[in-house]
């Protein structure tokens, strides 16, 4: 098996409660490959300015992630600012800076063409479609979105579902797209548009994994702290699709250990700013909080 | 074991996107005994007036409850009339009608002094401290309360806190109380006030069940239409203390079925308008989904 994630690369500036970081590495694609590199070897998609900290694309190589579908441009890296409440689910941007991003119409490298497995992260929906039509004959395609693109590219985003196997969403994005506030039947319209799978991220309350004939819920990690929420949905979808990538297997069992690894992984990302818990973030300890998944909801 | 229910009897006028309904028996104390009596023969406190219907009393007998702390006023039953929204959370109290309530001064009948196991439903933390001084060695004590005392009573409410071994609350409530974001948190400092076990109530997310040394997730069950939210949370608290009376044990062990026990009598709670689920509930049917709760979470 072989994954490719298409996503974004960013400098984030980030305020929550605990702290204020000025431009530290993030976006959709980094989050999401480094947490699924404890899993596997993934190839990612995407483009960074010539301020990207060499540092970082060191720290790629060392987690083993296939950089050949990076383009590095003269210019600025993408920059995000938002600022988180009390309650990490308040979120507001502050600004965003395309900067390398504007005009990026990524040509996929020979190799990733015959990818098997492809992870459409949040980007322009129509560049996930194009990117899209580039892989030869993936056997499963995932994606996600935000809000911004429900909003201004409705169509877009309802073709690109149509192609997927799975879809990723929060609570918010998939009431949103669906029009329900009912989370159940709201997993079910979409799963009425083509997907086989959706996950669904509430957060605090963990997450809704359904498929056609089964509910899966996983609960999040019990935890006191949240440092910094960035990246948390990504590092799911990363440790979810890392998983299934090793596992070979798409069958519902693998899906509900996905779905515990994906939490898992986020559980980790929160627990720092930015992405540095991926940097000294071990197997032991992945395993070791597995573990702790299951104690959590044993009865 | 004997577990002694202190609560509401009502008449509830609902509103919900499903229909409404005028002057149906509602009240902590009712939604909570029948929840319970699928698992022991609670006995309970509370008063109704003359226009309180025969029916329910015999339905009430028939699930063998016990009624001789049950007093019949002249005048009217209390009368809450409220209103949901779309969401199910989403609650508007828009008439209180106290009633024979008024000036209840219960005097528990000398059977149920000796009982082991007390719980204060929703009522006036006053008159919840009043009932507990009256028995005379409970081994466990549990209590429920809502915004309207915490906000408006919060003194006695704490008080009231420092005497329970188990406390119930929602989401709302708790954070109000501890004045935390953060469920986690909220639970702890709970804790410190003296209860051992800590019950969060949070709608279609379900609980989270926190003691001094685990935490423990239930999920709700996926459900497409709330019909009638109220009583859910009454009837998780029913269900939960139902099934420790007849366990006969307090241990984590035990702490965690009695959870799932509690969520599987909420599931059904809000199946139909008011108490008429419960009507044609059988055991079959709730260990059936006890079944489903446990493929819900398992990995």
């Amino acid at each position: 098996m072989s994954l490719v994630i298409i996503g974004s690369l960013a400098f984030d500036t980030i305020e929550t409660p605990l702290g204020k970081r000025e431009k530290i590495v993030g976006g959709s694609c980094t989050y999401c490959s480094l947490a699924a590199s404890f899993f596997t070897q993934p190839k990612i998609v995407g483009v960074v300015g010539k301020d990207f900290p060499k540092e970082t694309i060191e720290f790629f190589k060392k987690r083993q992630i296939d950089l050949q579908g990076l383009e590095v441009k003269p210019g600025k890296t993408f920059h995000w600012e938002g600022r988180y409440g009390l309650d990490p689910n308040e979120r507001t941007t502050l600004k965003t800076e395309m900067n390398v991003f504007k005009n990026f119409r990524p040509k996929l490298p020979p190799e990733y063409r015959s990818a098997d497995f492809v992870f459409l992260a949040n980007i322009d929906p129509d560049l996930q479609e194009d990117i899209l039509s580039q892989v030869q004959k993936p056997k499963l395609v995932a994606m996600d979105t935000i809000n911004l693109w429900i909003e201004t590219k409705t169509d877009s985003v309802l073709r690109v579902l149509e192609k997927v196997n799975i879809f990723f969403a929060n609570e918010e994005e998939i009431k949103m797209l669906t029009r329900e506030i009912n989370l159940i039947k709201a997993g079910k319209k979409v799963l009425e548009r083509g997907p086989s799978i959706v996950a669904i991220k509430k957060g605090e309350h963990g997450a809704l994994v359904m498929g056609r004939n089964f509910v899966f819920g996983v609960l999040a990690h019990p935890c006191e702290d949240v440092v910094d929420p960035t990246g948390a949905g990504d590092s799911f979808a990363g440790g979810f699709l890392g998983y299934l990538d090793k596992a070979q297997s798409f069958s519902q069992k693998e899906i509900r250990k996905a779905a515990v690894f994906g939490s898992v992984l986020a559980s980790f990302a929160i627990e720092d700013f930015g992405i540095n818990r991926f940097k000294t973030l071990s197997s032991e300890e992945i395993e070791s909080r597995y573990g702790q998944f299951k104690k959590l909801v044993s009865f």
